[in-house]
């Protein structure tokens, strides 16, 4: 048997093809979040000319830059574990889901930058561009999901179509808010940073609501 | 059978939900390990303006900095030995165990930061900040540990009470030091940084009394 | 028995040396490419002495950056599909593979410097060193799966010579488009720039053939 | 059956505690491998006041920079085999095996700090402590194989005690050549870097004596 036709997608089993491949898939994903979240760090720099004696008053100042690295960093872990959870029903790939995985992968890797550019920065044009950012890292991941689970094309058969369709309306709930968030930030820029602090007041709360069921 | 109802929690089995999940859990947590503790080298930085004929007495003024890079090196490495530790036990999860970890890793990544601070500057709040950031590395850990441990919620059946318990006590030791050391700190900074190396000598001759037994 | 002058290449089985040592290389390879295509970000900086106010012509002033992250985000992500792929049939290594991946790498470890280099510099030069590192990417990876493929040495033997003839032409367009593209920048290299651009356009539609079939 | 007293150490077994230990030392020492070894681009920095026309000439100004990095690329690199194939043989471990290694990595997280130092300074102490740094990472791997094969502490019985002396001893060539040019630096620095090439040369025509056997 020769394999000189055969379509980038079959059905899986233990060790198949499909096994490995979402290993590598899942393996470099975990590897970027993991650089990414750590990266974050980089961003909270003590500027140049800070001494001994001016060190407090400099470390007090630069509260905006600890609350963006936090916000990302949950927003990033947040990710990682909605990828973790979703990705315990993926049992097929195929090249579409790769891509649409990488371009998920984009908007978490340009993280650190938005929020450098939103710790530093006190304007609108901030705001806008940090929501924006976590907004196609919301819609990104749930598309690649939608796209995975919409027909059973690449998950476990033992999934509802209820399910699916409740988990993907959920998946665009917290997306939606940080693009809400963009309008808000037109009129007010410090109303649309208080909205983001309350989303993750609601994720905890809320959070329940979100879980996967589990597939042994 | 459906699995539209089921709790993100399960028995555990080989190659069964949870040991795929716990998987990436070990190999997000190994990534953003390897990568902290990578990065504490970008911290020790030759100051603009060295030249070839300074070259010798910058190096020399720089031990402040191979200090801290040490310490924070071997603080890394030796929760990630905790962390390989506590882990073979852990047969389960559940949310909570994800967000905890995640705490945990919080202050595992902002270390790079807290070293860097108190490798430049000469002051008692740089010494407070990384006690802290220490503390709070052991504290985690430990809450991550009892959470799994107790009443075996997440663990290996086989691990007998007196023995986690034991355990849970041991980790506290680390974490509470470096508490102590802020208190100190507000007395003679110094003196707090000395209580640090000090540490690590009672680590290397109480090291067995640290161990976890070992299961097949 | 002994392993004294066994040979480090042998035949493949589930777990053998030969998975274990490809699970390594692998691991190793997607570290690199997750750490590589992470780092990228850290080329887009925003100039010191920007302020609220001038933040958005600043912003704006950035799009040489964005595009060159953008399409080194896709080169690096293309490759890392392109080595998925090829590896899904690598059944053995040898010595040579090790240090043809690892000579791989290092094209891929140096993209963000180039990266860097053709965003900051409108020059010939930049476009050249740009243009000759994703020709090295492209050319390396070819090299490393011909010498993988060529009479079935250390790959999967259900797959066709002419299949092997077919993929290893067609892995040689793209670095070929990008020394082709070395030339024209002696001409006009802005011209150079464009055709980087229309290779993603020609990927994208002639994706289908680059495929590799599937194996269980 | 409790497992209060067992000490540290068991016979292996597939998917035995050793296995998933062992599993995770190699999976935070690749990560550490593949992050430093794609930090070292960092070091080759474009400098301050560079324009599009004087370009050309920085960039052939920094060969110091690129030859540095290629060392450093290629001494990361083949420490990185060596390690994979002295762990394919290595069965179990215990708490020295794992401090040794993370004394190993200690020096591997430092090359791109002295790499950036070597490259930068034309001076002897860069030259000595490049040189001490290589020979630390050449004489921690030799520590650790050493104890990991010493009366089969904790490799394959399979292997023979010839072949292990034998390994041990071609082992300490590579970091006592690096040794010997801390000597020679104190003498003529120049001549000690040329030795460092020398090395690579001859590491190319003598690697079919360093290899160790194959195990499945």
């Amino acid at each position: 048997m020769t394999y000189d036709d055969e379509k980038e997608k079959s059905s899986a089993g233990p060790n198949s093809a499909d096994d490995r491949v979402l290993g590598r898939l899942i393996a470099f994903s975990d590897g970027v979040f993991a650089i990414a979240i750590t990266l974050l760090i980089i961003g909270v720099v003590i500027p140049e000319g800070t001494t001994d004696f001016n060190l407090n008053a400099v470390l007090s100042s630069l509260w905006p830059n600890y609350l963006a690295f936090l916000i990302s960093f949950f927003v990033i872990g947040l990710y990682w574990i909605v990828h973790v959870r979703q990705f315990r029903f993926v049992r097929k790939y195929d090249s579409a889901l790769l891509w649409l995985n990488l371009l998920f992968l984009l908007f978490i890797v340009i993280m650190p930058f938005t929020t450098s550019i939103v710790s530093r920065y006190e304007s609108q044009t901030a705001v806008i561009i940090y929501a924006a950012n976590v907004a196609c890292v919301g819609y990104t991941r749930t598309a690649a999901w939608f796209y995975s689970a919409h027909n059973h094309r690449l998950i476990d058969k033992r999934l509802t179509s209820p399910y699916i369709k409740r988990t993907t309306i959920l998946n665009l709930i917290a997306p939606s808010i940080f693009a809400l968030s963009i309008g808000i930030a037109f009129i007010n820029y410090h109303l649309a940073q208080y909205i983001w602090i309350s989303i993750f007041i609601i994720h905890v709360i809320a959070s329940p609501i979100f879980r996967l069921p589990k597939l042994d």
